[in-house]
C-alpha cells in the first residue's frame, strides 16, 4: 500500500511546496487528474480544518499553563477561519453546507481518533505534523480545480496556519525530557502513515494501479518533503 | 449571600445594558467605585473570555451534526477575538500577560466545572446564560477603568458574540422534547447563582456589608434583567 513511499518512478514536474516561513510562491501546475469534483474536495477540506479546529481547541483546554493557552489560540482561530471560508464557497454553490461536508465526516472522525496520541505533546505533534501534510496535500490538488476556485483554495488553505507556536511548544518540551524526542520521533512516523491513507482515500484514482502509483507519487514525495522538514525543526528524524 | 438578590434598597441611575440584538448605547456612568484595579480586571475578563472559548469548543466537539458545529463556530471564534483583544491590553503594560491572568485560572476553572452541564444541551444552555451574565458584567464593569480604557473594553466585551445560534439551537431542542426545557429552566435557575457569586468575587468591596450591598444592588439587578430576558427568548421562566 506504500509503494508510493518507496520506488523511485518517472519523475513529473509538479509544483513544490514553499517552506511555510517562505514568502508566496503557490502551486500552478494543473493536478485536474487527482483532484476530486468540486464539492466533495470543499466538502472534505472544510471539515478537514473543522477538525483541526476542533484538536488545537481540545489542546488548549488540555494546555498545563495559560501561556501555552495563548500561544494555541490562532492556531485555533486560523483553522476555524479557513473552515468558514471553506464553507462560504461551499455556499455559493449549494444551500446546505453540511450536506456536502457530511458524507466525510465518519471517515475523518476514525482518522483523527488514530493519531490523537495519548498525551498533550503526542497531541500537539500530532496537530502540527498531521495538519501540516493535510494542509499541504489540499493546497496541491486546488491547483487541479476548475476555474478561479483554484487560486481562492490556494489562498485560503495557504494562509497563516498559527502553527509556528506549536512547534515551539514541542521544541521547549523536548529540550526539558530526553525521554520525549525519541517517543515523538516514532510517534510521527506512526500518525504521517494514517495521514497518507486519508489523502489517498481523497484523490481521484483512475483504478488502473500503476497509472495511479506514477501519478499519485509525485505529490506524496513532495509532501513528505515537507513533512521531513517539519520534523527537522523539531529536532526529530522523520 | 444572596441578600442582593431579594432585598428592595435605594435606587441607583446606572447604565441599562443593552439588549443584544439592539445598535451601539454604551453604558457611560462612572462605576469606578465597584471596579477593580486595571490588571486584574483585565486579567479575569480575558480569562474569562477564554473559558466562554474552551466551552463553546467543547460544544462543537460534542455537537450531534456538522450543522450545529457550524452554528457555534462564530461563538467560538468571537470568544478567542475578545481574549485576545484583551490580552493585547495587558500586553500594553506587561510583558508576561499569563501573570495577570493566572491568578484567576483555579477560582474560574472550579466555577466552570459546576455549572458544565451534564450533557449537550446544558451545556449549550450554560453557555448561553453564563457568557451572557459575564459579558454583561464587565461591560458595565468597565464603565468604572480610567481613561480611554474604559472605551476599548466596553468595544471588546460589547462585540458580536455569536451566540445567537445557541439560543436557536436550544430553541429547536425545546420545541422537540416536551422535558427538555422544564430541565434547562431548572438548570438555567442554577447557573445564574454561582455565575453571581463569580461576578461578586471580581468586584472591589469596601468591606462595609451594608454600604457594598447597596453599591452592588443596582448592578445585579440590571445584569438579572437581562438574564432574565435571555430566559424569555428560550421560552424559560428564570
Amino acid at each position: 500500500m506504500f509503494g508510493f513511499l518507496r520506488r523511485p518512478k518517472v519523475r513529473i514536474d509538479i509544483p513544490r511546496l514553499k517552506p511555510r516561513d517562505d514568502s508566496a510562491s503557490y502551486p500552478k501546475v494543473n493536478l485536474a487528474e487527482l483532484t476530486p469534483e468540486v464539492l466533495p474536495y470543499l466538502g472534505q477540506a472544510a471539515y478537514v480544518q473543522l477538525a483541526v479546529f476542533e484538536e488545537v481547541s481540545d489542546a488548549i483546554a488540555a494546555a498545563p499553563t495559560v501561556a501555552a493557552k495563548q500561544a494555541l489560540a490562532p492556531a485555533a482561530s486560523q483553522a476555524l477561519d479557513k473552515h468558514e471560508r471553506l464553507v462560504a464557497e461551499i455556499r455559493r454553490r449549494v444551500d446546505v453546507p453540511a450536506d456536502v461536508i457530511s458524507p466525510f465526516v465518519a471517515g475523518i472522525d476514525r482518522y483523527r481518533s488514530l493519531v490523537r496520541g495519548g498525551d498533550w505533546f503526542e497531541q500537539l505533534a500530532s496537530v502540527y505534523l498531521t495538519a501540516g501534510i493535510l494542509d499541504d496535500f489540499f493546497t496541491l490538488l486546488a491547483a487541479g480545480l476548475p476555474g478561479d476556485i483554484a487560486p481562492r483554495c490556494v489562498a485560503i488553505l495557504d494562509a497563516e496556519t498559527g502553527r509556528r507556536a506549536i512547534a515551539d511548544l514541542l521544541a521547549e518540551g523536548i529540550a526539558a525530557d530526553p525521554v520525549l524526542g525519541p517517543r515523538l520521533a516514532m510517534w510521527g512516523r506512526r500518525v504521517v502513515g494514517d495521514t497518507l491513507l486519508v489523502c489517498r482515500s481523497a484523490i481521484h484514482l483512475t483504478g488502473n494501479q500503476a497509472t495511479d502509483e506514477q501519478r499519485i507519487e509525485p505529490v506524496f514525495t513532495e509532501m513528505i518533503a515537507s513533512h521531513t522538514r517539519r520534523m527537522d525543526r523539531l529536532g526529530l528524524t522523520a
